[in-house]
């Protein structure tokens, strides 16, 4: 990995290592948590007692009551668990470090294990959870096992410089993004946001729906350009942009989606001053942020590395805008899509007190927080099963597999693409390539314009049987001229094999167009 | 059951037989569901020809081209499912018509039963879905076999009198109606919606912080009251209620939360006449609907039916308003939190295509639909092992159970209640008792506020040991005089002796301020 042992924020691997024991110590002392139907909770009630300002668990309203020995609640209308028709569950997870898929499902019980969820496990004093309370009503902050997990997780990982952070899990990310927009901007204002110049399409579709204009910051290989964000607030125009100088920036720091651009630590540290500078929150969608992969090498594939530790591989990844916000100006949304199940629809997000209250009070009626049962599944595998050190030790086990699977992507686009008219950087983080075309070597430039052209390959490489994303998908700025011709292609689910005739196959459509050999 | 067997819409016992056998006629020409990851579908595709209008499984965008043979996929960055570490799940269940807990948790094989998903069931051929599927990205639209199900299920009990009505699955109907508000209303419009006088708190959360004012109708005890809905809009006065008048009525015909009342038909075909008049639009949500039960008899309990068919069950439903909805003017709001479990977080809502419409286009940003697992879940139970019938012979146990409630804490109210001044008619649905007292009986009337003493009644059954919710809490319009004093009691979760000493305890509470014997 590319960034130093000791990281400006004092992160280095023996302190990591002291925070994990930490954890396990504190976890000790609270003994065992009691937390039963809709039990409120925050994350100060698991944070290291450094960071604890607010009292834990505010009971709402009516429910403070339940609280009362021998009461009887005629109040609230939550069915009685004995309705519930699920009485036991069971799920088959792989036990660390056995972690491909033929070792889980082999009957071998030293690498594949059985995690069973009773209805009454927490009557019966053998878990912190159980049915009865997962498949009842919740709280929209999350269940209170999960939201313990999800604290110790990310203090352990990003580890915010302030006392009042807050987690809250969401559903996805997706739909944080839509509650945080909905938070922070108002249409009637003609408020506006500032995100990369190739943004993510649907968080582009969130915006726009809602009266919120998206701005485009020009991209270099680190991703959004200091000088262009301060050119762009310095000299707004609310006339001419038609729209208010924005004060939030929306932005993908690793494995940047499209582009696959990861911002190193000096360009957060550039931009989140800028940020200082004009005052702008700073929102960062972070779902790749642990497919942070070694460099590239052409023609030899990356180093066949020695086993790493977790603390090495905590140590070594580039800090989050969190971990650098001493103004609590960020909001970080974190998500289990990419490195575990995409249809838990569970993520989080961590941002201070003050906002997380705002954002609780929105989930209570958007959606009530997520399903108890995807709730219970994860807690049950990440924490009572994995713990933190297996499902760190799952996450550098998932980098490297990507790490193979982008060197494999990249290695064909070595061998098969015509380099005199194709360029790109490889990915250090994610999932995505981003393919360059130069517009000015087709023959037909400048009299046809890019998206004709990039219409043509796409729909040739179509005919010729692979699907790639078109650039022109994900600008920012749609209006505004092109600033080139790409191509996104994805490394995360096809085969080494299959990948290398996609790429043969849009080699095929790029030539044909470029009418070259 | 009070209904008659046939129904205006003509819905009678032999009808309902015919639907559910059309059904299995329906899936068995269709052969079996292929369906993907991800794969898109609506309503139509699972409704009878009859109500087919538009094509099926519109592919979105990009997506359409998988289908195209041989095509590698370098498009979307689904992850994939090799990495996900969920290898099999089982969920242990009861066999219809053995519900009881007991009976499901024993061993015995003709009680209880345990399904098993596996990862790969569709491609082994075991199965019409799998958690290869599930624990991947979906559709906002839901997974295609819950869809299929629910679609059915539609029409099996509600069977809207048009043609292109469709389901799209949710997140629950608190998220439902979020939506459904976002979507109906704009606070820059002045907008304000009509709802019983007391109403569901959640529900008013949800629309004033929209900026979205409620107006509550006057109620007697089938809901809400014809001529008050008509005199209201007929007189509507902009200025002087600050809102411009109300295109949109949000109702719980079935049970309503918290008075327990219960439209009859005639009320409904009143109240859907009026808002034809004057063109509202209806949003109805029916959590508590299949709790429909026997009246109450003092004394003697309900009567001890005989085992009832399903065809009889369905027929003796009060019609949905979707069901007399000729305009398309009805969006219904069904849950499985109620009937099933809440915690699965799911949902659906029912309305025509050009509604449907917009509500999935939002939820593809506010939340990409329902938990997989969650969905998975439902179905396995639902269709793939209980079928229309179990799932039907399970709402009816379900039914008789929460009858057996209602009648014990209906005993407990006879027998303890001071009748001077407390007065309640027993619901006919759902899970609320409303009890009304008498405020001009009370010695310190008129000079001490109704809130005051309705607040001093609570804490002190609170300190007897007693929760009940306030009548005050549900006021639609809290800065208007109240119109009178009352609490909720529910009988959905204490045991029948545990409410006979709740009610005890509030008796004295009652007796206390109102300083009776």
């Amino acid at each position: 990995m590319n960034h130093p042992a000791a990281l400006s924020n004092g992160t280095t691997v023996s302190e990591k290592r002291k925070l994990l024991s930490n954890i396990r110590e504190r976890r000790a002392k609270a003994g065992k948590l009691v937390a039963g139907v809709a039990a409120a909770c925050t994350s100060d009630t698991f944070k290291a007692p450094v960071s604890q300002s607010r009292p834990p668990c505010i009971l709402k309203q009516a429910t403070r009551h339940l609280k009362n020995p021998g009461l009887v609640s005629l109040g609230g209308g939550l069915p009685s668990s004995e309705y519930f028709p699920f009485y036991e569950c069971t799920f088959r997870v792989p036990i660390p470090p056995h972690f491909s898929e033929s070792d889980a499902i082999s009957p071998d019980s030293a690498t594949g294990q059985t995690i069973t969820i009773g209805k009454y496990d927490v009557q019966a004093g053998i878990s912190e959870c159980d049915l009865s309370i997962s498949l009842n009503y919740g709280q929209a902050t999350g269940s209170p096992p999960l939201i313990r997990f999800i604290t110790e997780h990310t203090e352990l990982v990003y580890n915010p410089p302030y006392a009042d952070w807050q987690v809250c899990p969401t559903v996805g990310s997706t739909g944080a993004l839509e509650q945080t927009i909905r938070m922070f901007c108002d249409r009637e204002r003609g408020d506006s946001i500032l995100t990369e110049e190739y943004s993510f399409s649907t968080a582009l579709e969130t915006l726009v729906p809602q009266g919120i204009k998206p701005f485009g910051i020009q991209m270099d290989d680190q991703g959004p350009i200091p000088e262009s964000l301060d050119e762009m607030l310095s000299s707004w125009d609310e006339k001419a942009r038609e729209a208010r100088k924005p004060h939030l920036l929306y932005t993908v720091p690793s494995g940047q989606n499209p582009t696959g651009v990861t911002q190193s630590l000096e360009r957060r540290r550039c931009i989140y001053a800028l940020c200082q500078k004009h005052d702008m929150y700073i929102v960062e969608d972070e779902p790749y942020y642990f497919l942070q992969m070694p460099p590239y090498q052409a023609k030899q594939g990356s180093d066949q590395q020695a086993p790493e530790d977790i603390e090495s591989f905590l140590a070594g990844l580039i800090p989050s805008y969190l971990t650098l916000d001493v103004d609590g100006r960020v909001l970080r949304m974190d998500s289990f899509s990419k490195v575990l199940v995409p249809g838990s629809r569970v993520g989080w997000i961590t941002a201070s007190a003050q906002v997380v209250e705002r954002f609780i009070r929105h989930a209570e009626v958007a959606n009530q927080g997520p399903s108890g049962i995807s709730q219970i599944m994860l807690w049950k595998l990440l924490d009572e099963t994995w713990g933190h050190e297996g499902y760190l030790t799952w996450l550098i086990d998932l980098k490297n597999n990507y790490t193979k699977r982008r060197d494999a992507l990249l290695a064909a686009c070595d061998e098969f693409l015509p380099k005199t008219v194709v360029s790109w950087t490889p990915p250090t983080t994610g999932m995505f390539l981003w393919l360059k075309l130069d517009y000015s070597q087709h023959p037909e430039y400048p009299s046809r314009p890019i998206e004709d052209i990039e219409g043509e390959i796409f729909e040739q490489a179509v005919q010729n049987g692979v699907l790639c994303a078109r650039g022109s998908w994900f600008r920012t700025e749609p209006s505004t001229p092109a600033s080139g011709m790409f191509f996104r292609a994805t490394f995360a689910s096809a085969s080494a094999k299959a990948m290398g005739i996609a790429i043969q196959r849009l080699s095929q459509a790029i030539r044909e167009s470029y009418r070259i050999e």
